[in-house]
């Protein structure tokens, strides 16, 4: 697919956001470190710029040249001096790793080749066991500057009122601290997802103690999409905010397709490893072996995946609690699990040989996404047994992974009622010890296909708010087909909605600068300065301009939805100034009429003045 | 605006939604009335058809013929009989009632004028009046049968299971009977808003014991829009789900504008009438007095306004609450008074004539809707001091309106961060004596302009579930610009989800036979089923189309996004197949193997017979 014609067109965004810049600081622990920031001009003296957290690489770094061909900087590897890693010549490519496709059919391999890293287990390598033998890393360091976006400063006049909020047991410090990250890492309550052999990423921190981060799926299926569009979307989603993503790519290809993606990736890349698996067998589930599993556990542990989503908590036993729900199994993982389990009547290999897939993890810190492959798919389906049988054996799961040294994450459903969701999250945290929740919405009814991004991200504001750390996104295609762009650039920016709406709910103390930020300007009628501070800035333009196009309406104390005489806004500011100058003694009543009368009559604008653009 | 080639252009969405039929039921009560359903064909033969609720009024109904020259049916007249109703000349339309648009400028009049018609004070004429004497209107009878849905019959079979929620202290019935909405409007915890003079209008009722309800506001601005496209948007915004509209319109033409709006509307109409007050005297806020509000009301509720929101609440003593607001006072009613107040030095003029405003309501049956002047404009301040204050005195006013006969609810903010909205709703039940609730959003968090019905949906999906009895929506223009025709649909859409999203979170009975039809299509790969069932079927069907275009698609076991090898609910159906075999005595376990073996090659579909359309 990806041949040279294709390559031409292989291309991604990169540049600034409107009145953004990239700009880095260096933590006093570790002072070559550059931890990432995007900062946002506003014309507000009192607060010229507005730091916000940036998990889209050197792509929006203006300063950068980026080449798709290269990858990104390997940063990391200067990283790994204490960790007992070694170099080794790793897995050969194989025919059936790119679904037996060749000549045109296969997408070009990625052309820079690097020898992958292991751990040789004499020192801790993955970032929990350093954090239980007490050892804070540059990860630890770096995500703990990333996560205060320079709060200190920036709470000084506000603290009080910063930090209300109910967070249902949730502990957020007011600064974070790279203990505070080791500690939280060590007590499995937060991960740190970095394989070794995804030097390029940039550390990010999963957990019910900091912000809640937010995933984008992409990959391309077996019937639509090329290489080239999914790279590019995923550089467009971390540009909108996606803190992770997973490669959730099927049909051929998919190993160059992965490889493409992980070398260019700044945030840590997910996959479903039984997806390339099942391709292995020609798609036929009870062809499945563990030998197969296994060695595309490793295939991709050399490539560098950050974490895999492993289905191991659908167990033959479980499978017969499905038989009367009304969507049956709804993961792909766990149905294809389901199927061979109940093939061969056996116990899960995933299940049966989860210490051997821990020790693969434990060498390239991979973590854990324990996948909810009995996750209900419709409302009616949701808090039943089958999904709380599999998700009291994924808190299970969890307690080996730490033992064999790896970090875990729990995967989480799926569509809930809003009724049902906190049960959902209370169940989670006591089954997982507290291990980090990602859920997929929920969505909170099955009506809204086309819509249910918004369903979710009901769904996924409120488990966000009651601890869940990572919210999986949907897009308006769910349900119907494979999303493109826009639908990533629209699932993305809503769930970006959620997590902050979370944020503030849980009382996070640096959430509400922004919201602040962002009103202040609303209120002063800095029109740029509102968009430029929002999750979109030129779909806010766009809509402002729609109606009043003008350079001039920019500055105008008014928009088109109330027209220049009812804006309560430019009122309320008279209101302010008049009442200002009741305050002022040497006013004096007398002037008062006069003085209103005057500003009564600015209110009333000229229409002329006005040029409209009947929509 | 509206002259004779305008209305050549004046025409409105008309004709079924897909796979639709417009149907009409007969209370036992009152065989005479027809309360109209939608119900939904599909191709299930044990639910051949899903009944709807459905507030579209005529426009979707195949048989009727639309003059909106004539306006709808006045089918509601011949109720008055019990009500000693008296027809009267009426006021004159006076050129400021129009903003003083002349010739070209002057939107055409509605062709039909009708006598207003008033109470004559012997009987009981507010649904009020008429509940506190034991009376139960044919309005009440009607919207008994409305909310049932005829869910005795459906819910037959599966009466337990969808009846779980929670509910905070909401007591909704299995079955709704006349007796019960007599008693929750006498109660004051429901209104049926219904002006005598809107005879066209098609009972419904708002409280929180009930099917949570949504407004759409409409309306022209003083810079944008026609006459036609107001009318149309009410008719569009009815289409998709809007239960009340709001005109909030603007500048010249507001009377003209609204006979066209209510000569045609199927649904309750609410005005806030200090915005024409205030065309009346210029734009100039300090020169508002009682005498021009009176006037305004008057000419109101001659024509027919369904409920008025009256910002009494906006006391002088509050006003200086607000100036350390991040954005002051942001609803338009709130900063006119609050200026007017200021101005004089004086209470405001609304609150000091509330028992004449009562008066006024209580001739028509005009319901209240207390407005919130003083409504939080941003997450920082939400649930303030000013904000409550006024949320206390309206508690007072609900009590005089009550003691006038009328119907009371009582409107709310607004920006309000997840975890205050509870607060929010809790204080209102008690501080209002449980009148209904009516919010706008709230927008749980500030930096999303362009995406605020999707910040608010959130919002409002809570609130809802708390106990909010109607859901004003925000469309994606809010704070940028007055919302076209494809606004209005996605703000409605949004707001069905955060509705019905609130009604199975709450355990409505009949709530959740929509999401389990829906569903149980998806399972069955019944696509156009699964669209029809949908609140926006056409959306729905091009997402789907996008990638997968041909007709032979519809009937395909996969969709784009996962493709043939991958849909799970391809793969679990197989499972169920595979295990209702496996319970099959004559089967025996030796034939199991090669009927699997038969199952797993269908899984794996050639691939070319999948048709593909590259995105």
């Amino acid at each position: 697919m990806l041949d040279k014609k294709a390559n031409d067109d292989f291309k991604v965004t990169t540049g600034s956001l409107p009145a953004s810049q990239k700009i880095h600081t260096s933590p006093a622990l570790a002072p070559h470190l550059q931890v990432p920031f995007r900062e946002i001009r506003t014309s507000d003296p009192q607060q010229p710029t507005v730091r916000v957290y940036d998990p889209s690489g050197p792509y929006t770094d203006e300063k950068v040249q980026i080449d798709l061909e290269q990858g990104l900087p390997r940063h990391r590897l200067g990283w790994y001096d204490e960790r007992s890693v070694e170099s080794y010549d790793g897995r050969e490519v194989r025919l059936e790793d790119n679904g037996g496709a060749t000549g045109e059919r296969l997408a070009r391999e990625f052309p820079v080749r690097h020898k992958p890293l292991r751990g040789s287990g004499e020192k801790p390598l993955t970032q929990y066991q350093a954090a239980k033998a007490g050892i804070i890393t540059e990860e630890m360091i770096y995500v703990a500057e990333r996560e205060n976006l320079g709060r200190i400063a920036m709470l000084e006049n506000a603290r009080e009122k910063l930090s209300d909020g109910e967070s249902f047991g949730a502990e957020i410090p007011l600064h974070v601290t790279p203990e505070f990250v080791r500690s939280e890492i060590a007590r499995g309550r937060a991960i740190l997802p970095a394989n070794i052999n995804h030097p390029e990423l940039e550390p990010m921190i999963i957990g019910r103690n900091f912000l809640v981060k937010v995933n984008a799926n992409i990959g391309n299926s077996a019937v639509t999409s090329s290489v080239a569009e999914e790279v590019d979307k995923m550089v467009w989603a971390t540009r909108w905010g996606a803190d992770t993503i997973m490669d959730l790519s099927t049909g051929r290809n998919i190993h160059n397709t992965r490889e493409w993606i992980i070398r260019n990736s700044p945030v840590p890349v997910g996959t479903v490893p039984i997806y390339q698996a099942l391709e292995k067998v020609n798609g036929i589930a009870e062809n499945l072996t563990w030998e197969v599993f296994r060695d595309t556990l490793i295939e991709q542990a050399e490539q560098g995946v950050d974490y895999f989503t492993i289905h191991a908590g659908v167990r033959l036993a479980y499978i017969h609690l499905t038989a009367d729900r009304v969507t049956g199994i709804v993961s792909r993982g766990g149905s294809i699990m389901a199927k061979w389990c109940l093939h061969h009547h056996k116990e899960s290999f995933l299940y049966d040989h989860f210490a051997d897939i821990c020790d693969i993890c434990a060498a390239y810190d991979i973590s854990f996404s324990l996948g909810d492959g009995m996750r209900p798919g419709s409302i009616a389906d949701a808090n039943d047994r089958a999904q709380f049988a599999e998700l009291e054996t994924l808190g299970e799961l969890a307690e080996i992974a730490w033992a064999k040294g790896c970090q875990v994450m729990i995967e989480g459903p799926g569509h809930v009622p809003m009724h049902k969701i906190k049960i959902n999250m209370d169940k989670q945290l006591r089954e997982c010890g507290e291990a980090p929740f990602y859920t997929l919405g929920p969505l909170t009814t099955d009506i809204a296909p086309g819509y249910d991004h918004i369903t979710s991200g009901i769904g996924a504001a409120l488990i966000g708010w009651y601890g869940c750390a990572m919210l999986c996104y949907v897009t308006p295609k769910e349900h119907l087909g494979l999303p493109d762009r826009d639908d990533v650039k629209v699932g993305v920016v809503t769930y970006k909605i959620a997590a902050h709406a979370a944020d503030l709910a849980k009382g996070h103390p640096a959430a509400q600068i922004r919201d602040n930020a962002l009103s202040k300007a609303r209120f002063d009628f800095r029109w740029l300065d509102q968009f430029n501070l929002s999750l979109d800035p030129a779909t806010a333009l766009e809509y402002h301009d729609q109606t009043l196009p003008k350079e001039g309406h920019k500055l105008a104390h008014f928009c088109s939805m109330c027209g220049p005489k009812f804006c309560s806004m430019k009122i309320s500011q008279e209101v302010f100034d008049y009442a200002q100058k009741l305050n002022d003694k040497e006013q004096g009543l007398a002037q008062m009429k006069d003085k209103f009368r005057e500003n009564g009559s600015l209110l009333y604008l000229d229409e002329k003045e006005v040029a409209v653009k009947t929509p």
